[in-house]
């Protein structure tokens, strides 16, 4: 058995602490740490029993499986959230997976892997494409609030409009970026997959073969237990935040991402390691589009249904910190070549962005 | 006869309708339809006839002539409407000109070119180019309306001021762009002039030869219909689109620039589907350069002359606007590949733009 | 000896011309223009010294010299200027430095070597990795400027906090790029540091050998000279530029860095009229990293402890232009090619900035 699962396992015992702390009326902080670190172990066999369903299913189901299930820790965080009323923190949470994702996996990606290996290279291309649709999700994410900021009359109802459509425009495109990456140009993906049917190999070689059923119900339980602990962790986080001086903002931007995004980071920083950093970057971009693409349009159409109306006007100061994300990211990756500085630098503008985020009093 | 000249023809029984709805004072609304349509095909009348004189005078002044005339009709509505006193929808149609062609006309190009071909390829260092004197572009855009935002009291003789200098520089630049292309460097545009000139030598197969003095009538001709049709237009546009509930923003940015830019878009998205990409890129950005660099500075030149000052302080939401569809341009474009995800990148970033501006208040 | 080296010896008589306008109190102006042509030809000893020692110690310490030595004019004026109080000066010369560099200083280099060649060549990767590094250094400077904008209320003691927070993150990162550049990576920089030793070469054969004590010697001596100059320069720019209609954001952006980096723009448009773009791009590039990676970081903390705190939060039209100058930098310099029209974009778009500059009001 691997450090990763026997950590994964030690960790699971935060899972009855956290109730405990819950039920037992402990500090708030206690119960958001307990919860946080709970989550983390339920995020990883989320995330490895998706892995895992999705090779034993075939390429295309397995693609698809991936690019629904790849965040369903962050859905389901940012959906217990949301029923709560907490708007702002999903909001904010949106842009910070975003950030973290582009910036602290991909540059201690590209940092670690760079400290082995004097060059690594990927598939420029890739990330050329990457790159392009997060300047469209930017674009998505910048609009609303511009609309605001540069009108003399704020209209609630138009920009709700202008969310809505905004939403089903990015759906469509996430599914035709399914299509493409799936179907019609699936050769220039090759190389991630077939390194990711490698890396499942090997797994398979750990455990001698993948067992179909034993995996679907790690599937179902893991995603029901983290519905379970992200109430536990939802219900503590403003209290438990604004106990530490801590503001709405700089916990969505910079905290949640931590929680929910643990198995990603693991996954992008673990193969980076082992020179695959066309899975490594697929990872950190991919997920990052997931959330914009697909993520943050749902959770609007859904907060419309169950009446937590959620628009898409992000705070100004998130909007720039994005673009700057998406834009050294997109910089550092256009080339398909990566080495430990532009790990570092990725670092550096996640460091000044958190402490600008520290720092905002809003 | 090809279809596209039956098109062309047909259209023309629009002029007639046009002028008996402004004379016999039919709704504003039919009015502007009518004379909307009646401009299309005199648009592709002057743009053929550019076309064919140039090639009938050679590369050089050939040139020049398409540098000038390219963009005869969006010249001409603006003009029209400066003249009227529509100062806030001629600026606004100048950005809405950049971003469609940019956007609209190069998506639906990569887009409806890469449903025949899985990549296509175009020289990339004539889009870097285009991309970075766009740059500059945008930036001359970009700064009057930062001057204002940015200062406590603004003085409108600087602002003036500013934009004439800002004017001439960016005239000066367009001159010595042409002098690139046409003469110091202009083995790079060579694939692009080789194929522009096979396209003609197509059409002069179907018209046995070029016709110089009747082309040149048509020119003559073309342009005094368009003028004389977009004065109709223009006295249309503010009660037309008042009564539909659009903002002058909406009208300028969005509806203008598909009136004017109609004859480029059909050539632009025709040649895409030949697979010539470097053609297609060519009329979409040379477009876009024009008008910034060339049709908005004169309309300030002018605009000084007859009274009607119009400066370059453009809606700060316009240039966002301007500054996205510059950046994914770019960002696509770069790498002298397309393939039809990035044309629905740029239709779907359009069509969130498209939306933004419906929904915004001023 | 080189008509350079005639003209820097030449440019000395205004050393004493200065000092006596100061000490006999004729006009601020004389004494502003006196002592700014007398700190030209210091600058260029200065920088010639440094070069001439770094030759003769070895590459290793030699690079450490330039890179810590090689902006001492900016720094020695930029100290005097912050003793004095002109905290507002000093930041838009810190911003003025790197658009200088970026836009005026690669503008000409681009441009005057691009008469003489059709194409000139640089290392891409050595470009992409300033470029990105130039982003990090971007952001830094828009972040404090956005807490505040975005922000309904601002605390002082907050916005210094994140200054020094990202004054230490700036001064980290920039000895990780000195020990990528100089130590694991210094292949990729090879081809400059190679044609830097020769230009050193082509000069020791003038004077026969690098004479180490008398360079060592200029070295101390033109350092002195400098600071000397500085004050006399700094007491009289308040008064001169008032006299003159000029806000203290041009003087700071626009009027500073050609004092202070006369010398550095001599060498980088020298070496690019010899073809050597690599050394003239590196010259630029440096030259702006170096002031945003160590010089603003440095008076930042140093201004703390002079009582004189400078924060990082610039004027937002400020970060509009920096953010400006880097994007056209970053995109022209990207593919490692030139050519006489890029250094027109280059130049156009610092005229274009600097007319900006002129109305602005603030």
């Amino acid at each position: 058995m691997s450090i990763k699962n026997l950590v994964s396992l030690g960790l699971l015992v935060f899972i009855p602490i956290s109730v405990a702390a819950e039920y037992l009326h402990w500090d708030a902080l206690v119960v958001f740490v307990t919860s946080a670190i709970a989550i983390i172990p339920l995020a990883i066999w989320l995330s490895t029993a998706t892995e895992e369903v999705a090779v034993a299913t075939g390429p295309s189901i397995g693609g698809l499986l991936n690019a629904v299930f790849g965040n369903a820790t962050e859905l389901i965080i940012a959906l217990s959230a949301l029923r709560a009323g907490l708007v702002d923190i999903v909001k904010a949470s949106i842009t910070g997976t975003i950030i973290s994702n582009l910036l602290l996996v991909m540059g201690l990606s590209m940092f670690l892997g760079g400290l082995r290996y004097k060059e690594q290279e990927f598939q420029p291309i890739v990330a050329r494409v990457s790159g392009s649709t997060m300047t469209l999700a930017v674009t998505a994410i910048v609009l609303p609030a511009m609309v605001i900021s540069t009108s003399n009359v704020v209209d609630p109802v138009a920009i709700s409009r202008l969310s809505i459509t905004v939403a089903i425009v990015l759906i469509v495109v996430y599914a035709l970026t399914l299509l493409f990456s799936l179907k019609t140009h699936s050769y220039l993906y090759d190389v991630g997959v077939v390194e990711l049917e490698e890396g499942a190999t090997e797994a398979a070689h750990v455990e001698h073969k993948t067992n179909l059923p034993l995996w679907i119900g790690v599937l179902l339980i893991a995603t029901i237990a983290v519905a379970f602990e992200s109430e536990i962790f939802v219900g503590a986080v403003e209290e438990a935040t604004k106990g530490l001086g801590l503001t709405p903002l700089f916990t969505g931007v910079i905290l949640l991402p931590l929680v929910g995004g643990a198995a990603e980071y693991v996954t992008a920083v673990r193969v980076a390691i082992k020179n695959n950093m066309d899975l490594s970057v697929s990872v950190a971009m991919g997920s990052s589009l997931l959330v914009a693409l697909l993520v943050a349009p749902v959770l609007v159409l859904i907060g419309q249904a169950i009446g937590q109306p959620m628009d898409l006007s992000f705070n100004l100061f998130e909007v720039v910190a994005v673009t700057i994300a998406v834009a050294i990211a997109n910089l550092i990756s256009l080339d398909g070549r990566s080495n430990w500085l532009e790990g570092v630098l990725l670092l550096a503008t996640y460091t000044v962005l958190g402490a600008a985020f520290y720092f905002h009093p809003a």
